[in-house]
């Protein structure tokens, strides 16, 4: 398998983490956003989106993060990402699409800069928007956790699961950029478990060979 | 089954598609976003998110869309919204998320709510940043359509998915607020084929008790 992908793309942080825990191998095929390598070709003639991380399985390409970690779990079942019964899989993927959904999007790289270039915002006003939808946001994943007798050592449960694929990379985002946490302590707890385990460290933004 | 929603939300309609395509009967509990319903009690008592829809099947709370649908079809399969191989399961969940997390999360009511009160953007600037993402968003989506040999009467093969639940309310939202859809021909064709069919009529905004 190849990953196109970006160190500091959370979305691409997310399958490496995926790959880890799954022990898989693959081709790291750097792709860089803030040079805007994704709309240039030979990238953008591969894939219509535009979008890193993109997994090539044989002459098959796939797209959006957690599509590919969906299809990783079902091509290589074990250790299982999204365990459980339905109601279990269900808060699984809810935790990550709290995320991916309601966080993520907002502070993508494109967003910021059309806040910047077409909207004339201030840097300022730019970070406190940043800033604004990752606190608001990680709020209500803590109050997921923090009330359900579904969290466990992670997320959901005691193993790692799609839903901390998608936690751990958006708090190093966070954390880059001076996000308030303190307000977050079982989300905290959990990123704590997760970067005790070597699947994400290794997957981690520092450890890419692109990471700069 | 209950499902607490409002007409026009369109992570709502999703869900209110995958029921219908289902056969499944459910208790409408309308949440008046516009009114801030979903951050008062009763409902905020009852989910830490404040977000519709949530489902409630038995005792148990379900949010974010696509999770509830992922739910809807593991424990009701037929017909299914998610048929096929890995790979084709892969492709319908890319194009659900090419929209549901590329473009809906920067139109969101409170997302445009915050441009306009904490970044004074003028009203003209929010309508051109509305229109920007969808229109731009779209496009992503036409090209995946019009270059795969997966794509069918609907977005992946003859029957709906999905990936078409998750299609049609951003269309509507795209008309309702007069963007260009003339450069997304596979995209409107999808559409059209969508609304032919009985569960994409009865689950519209317009057909909902709240509607007004």
């Amino acid at each position: 398998m190849q990953l196109y992908n970006y160190f500091r793309s959370s979305a691409s942080f997310r399958v490496r983490i995926a790959l880890a825990l799954k022990g898989l191998s693959y081709e790291y095929l750097p792709v860089h956003l803030v040079r805007g390598e994704q709309l240039k070709p030979p990238f953008s003639d591969m894939t219509p989106a535009a979008l890193v991380p993109m997994l090539v399985d044989g002459d098959q390409q796939l797209t959006q993060s957690m599509a590919i970690i969906e299809y990783l779990d079902e091509t290589h079942p074990e250790p299982a990402l999204l365990p459980g019964d339905a109601l279990t899989r269900a808060r699984i993927r809810a935790l990550a699409q709290d995320i991916a959904c309601e966080i993520h999007p907002l502070d993508n790289l494109r967003v910021l800069r059309y806040l910047v270039n077409e909207l004339k915002v201030s840097e300022d006003d730019k970070n406190r928007w940043y800033r604004h939808w990752v606190e608001t946001g990680l709020d209500v994943v803590e109050r997921q956790l923090a009330a359900s007798p579904m969290t466990g050592r992670f997320c959901v449960g005691d193993t790692p699961t799609l839903a901390d694929c998608v936690l751990v990379p958006q708090i190093f985002n966070a954390q880059r950029m001076d996000c308030r946490l303190d307000h977050v302590p079982t989300v905290m707890r959990v990123f704590g478990e997760c970067m005790a385990l070597d699947a994400f460290v290794k997957a981690q933004p520092s450890a890419c060979p692109d990471a700069s």
